[in-house]
């Protein structure tokens, strides 16, 4: 596992300036918040994936384990039960553009999509057309078509055509008064383009239908706005960016204009008026609450609250200023090193419209991904060609990538 | 905060039988496998609302964490994407009579109660009748409640005419060939009655009907076989008596007979054949993992080990043993010391058809509890008049049980 990854380059930026960067970066005092990578990995490119552990989370959970074995069961009652909607306000303010009261963190992103393509089809009746991403994450495809199959919904399945991904055109142009929801992901898992939220959600409510977005690939890394941009529900996920651990719980929002009528479709005791009572009949509770159904997890709960306080120490225009740093770079020693080896750009070249991360293209993406990993540089093949390269403002460094796109640029070389 | 627990009394049994009860318990070695009390409490009789917390928790969760921050992404494919399935396995054999490949970790219980109702109702198509129980716990009645909303179902609710709880006789008077499915719990959470779940299951069978069981407050403290008694599913919760932490995750069971066909309505990318494919169109996986549909929860699953561990090595038949030794030392000492004050007994007699906790009644059983716990005994209040003692067989003992009643007794008389 040898690599000189200060070999001279022609071209730029050299990891000189890659370091003298990294010395003028004023989020370079986060990296030390997180556990230290191990030895044998020179760079971690996944984090848009899976996140790297902040320490505080550790300790996160020793205090919890204390709490548990001395409060007992009157941690319920000493914030436990309220940490859906309280760690939902802070990651709200922290990364979504919410204003309280209008997010919580509860279940998985796919068991929260299915609640919030449901609940919007209950705010439209009547309407019975979904228009999605054929291309979208398999789970935000699968929950709608579950729901197609059981309310006999009619789909419109789109197709970005460029690498911009999917368009307010293209939306405009496939909503009608027979479109309850258009269901989309505000980043794409694959391309990473970073779609306009703002102008889609207008197009859609142009004819009348709703958005639910899937905020999995862009919250803790891209600006949301959510409350500015008159989202009506979210989704998303809080094991990538947010960095709150393997199958964190994921996280719903839902715009307070429509908590009146909201209605989602797993009624539990926890998304229920006065659920104590445990009385006959279901009544929802009032606000964003009655999207809960079952027990909060309070460990995956405690470890979003971390992520949630450093965003907002960090500050989001920071953390976004910084990931454009990075995947210009990354963009950049494409250019310089990669396309002459056969990789193609897949991300879209203007920072306006890309995410966190930069996905290039080659037949053997899969098998240089495999060497890269055995080299030390932990990056992400997507089928069926894609090699993704995740990169966390917080943890990340310019010579990070640096070293990681020099031994990429070896191993493309190489094989 | 003072109560002389050593004070004589009448009566049976005294707290030195108790101690020499706990001197001979074949347990006693496990209840150093927790971590302590605090001083200020003198009993936990809780442990059927929350489980006291394993130490090996802890020492799990630092794993993970070591897991976390050196393996990252790898972690995916070195054990943590497998969880659902093994961790499933582990409880299956160590608490739930069930077979490799029939049970899975994940969700909440309300998410998976809702996916087995609607699965089980995908069972029996042309059936749209469900029975079940107008007094069980409220996520049970509400989850039902929804289903029938969205799919017009025909809902029989039944109510248990003594204290022995639904018998299967109440069962086969409800069932014919209408009913799709059988929905109950094994321990009431209010009366602690223990249900004939084989023989409500073999008269659901009797009319073609599933059953669909919520083992929540038995799993973990009462023998359950699920392939025996030909259960065809099962849910319950993990931070009860298999002690796995506040919102841990749920468990669920379908007996393979079924898999083949069988079709839960939350369709994720992880409960997809071939998953990482990505690949357009859901097509079930194959066996129980079809009931998965997010990211796996790591943390919770992990406490869920331990666990299943502890329960396997301990064993069940001993576990079960104690536990009717502890009911019964509180139904003797509610006999003795709590009757003549007014109080109640709402659980079975008869330790055959009582589960882990007693349940006693009086009209100010509020203020009771809240004493109670004022005075360092935390036990649990539910409307309107029922206060329950949850008794863990693995960290309690008979004589923090003759504390507690001792305190019970002060404060019943005092009231």
């Amino acid at each position: 596992m040898t690599h000189d990854v200060t070999a001279p380059v022609t071209g730029s930026p050299t990891r000189q300036e890659a370091l003298a960067w990294d010395a003028a970066d004023p989020l370079a005092r986060f990296r030390d918040r997180y556990l230290p990578l191990d030895e044998h990995v020179v760079a971690y490119l996944d984090g848009n994936s899976l996140g790297r552990p902040l320490a505080s989370i550790g300790t996160a959970w020793d205090a919890a384990m204390q709490q548990w074995s001395g409060r007992l069961i009157r941690g319920w009652s000493e914030g436990w039960l309220e940490l859906p909607g309280t760690v939902g306000d802070e990651l709200g303010a922290a990364a979504l553009g919410a204003a309280p009261g209008q997010v919580v963190v509860a279940d998985s992103t796919t068991v929260l999509l299915y609640k919030c393509v449901r609940a919007a089809l209950n705010l439209r009746p009547g309407r019975t057309r979904v228009v999605l991403d054929g291309e979208d994450f398999p789970t935000d495809r699968y929950v709608v078509a579950s729901l197609a199959r059981d309310l006999g919904l009619d789909l419109v399945w789109l197709r970005a055509q460029t690498a911009h991904g999917l368009t307010a055109e293209d939306v405009a142009a496939a909503v009608d008064e027979r479109t309850a929801a258009v269901v989309l992901s505000h980043v794409d898992y694959r391309s990473g383009a970073l779609a306009d939220a703002a102008a889609i959600t207008a197009a859609a409510h142009a004819a009348g239908a709703l958005t639910v977005w899937d905020c999995s690939h862009s919250v803790g890394v891209c600006p949301i706005e959510l409350d500015a941009w008159r989202v009506d529900l979210a989704v998303g996920c809080t094991y990538k960016f947010v960095g709150a651990g393997p199958g964190a719980p994921a996280f719903t929002y839902v715009a307070a204009r429509h908590h009146e009528t909201l209605d989602q479709p797993v009624w539990g005791w926890l998304g229920r008026r006065d659920p104590f009572d445990m009385e006959q009949g279901y009544v929802p509770a009032a606000g964003i609450t009655r999207m809960l159904s079952g027990t909060p997890p309070v460990l995956g709960l405690l470890a979003v609250r971390e992520g949630a306080a450093l965003i907002a120490e960090a500050g989001l225009p920071a953390i976004r200023a910084k990931s454009v740093a990075l995947t210009e770079a990354a963009v950049a020693l494409t250019d310089e090193w990669l396309v002459p080896a056969g990789f193609t750009l897949i991300s879209p070249r203007d920072s306006d419209r890309r995410g966190g991360h930069v996905s290039i293209a080659r037949t053997d993406a899969r098998r240089v991904c495999a060497r890269l990993v055995d080299r030390g540089v932990l990056a992400d093949f997507r089928r069926p060609d894609v090699l993704r390269l995740g990169l966390s403002p917080l943890p990340g460094s310019r010579a990070e990538l640096w070293d990681a796109m020099a031994v990429l640029r070896a191993v493309a070389h190489d094989s």
